[in-house]
């Protein structure tokens, strides 16, 4: 099982990457689509990243903005698995 | 353009249909469908629904879970664009 990270673990990680902020034991990042549709298929390659790891993020549709927040309730906090999918995720945002 | 609705006409209207309830100016329900990917396929009805209406729901994806939140911002309340939509949906949830 993942185990939950450090605090400094998770500001390197995220400090690495695009547009991904920590909230407390989660983390977020809100991506815009050109239209409503594109933002909708995004949402599908999300979601097929999210099966193949058995992991899900919450994700808020807000016409064409896609808010995704990761945490992995089982460890009670930001695990490498929410890293592992948020960098998927970012993949996939093209 | 549609119109802001009565709250009695809005009262009257989700009061026929099952799991609708009002919040603030907008309306709302939950569904929860039988696993993440068929929740991820409901948005996916819901979505052609929306961009055929040119109105397009607030989503929330929380794994099985499915919340839906509409509102006319241009007419700043609730219109019959949202119930219409409303019952879009519910068919769409099939």
């Amino acid at each position: 099982m993942a185990e939950r990270l450090s605090d400094i673990t998770i500001q390197r990680a995220i400090g690495a990457m695009t547009g991904w902020s920590r909230k407390g034991d989660t983390i977020t990042k809100s991506y815009t689509r050109p239209s409503f549709l594109d933002g909708i298929a995004f949402v599908q390659r999300i979601a097929m990243e999210a099966e193949a790891k058995d992991h899900h993020p919450d994700i808020d549709i807000r016409y064409t903005k896609i808010i995704v927040t990761l945490s992995t309730h089982s460890a009670g906090g930001i695990t490498q698995l929410d890293l592992d999918l948020a960098g998927k995720i970012d993949a996939a945002a093209g």
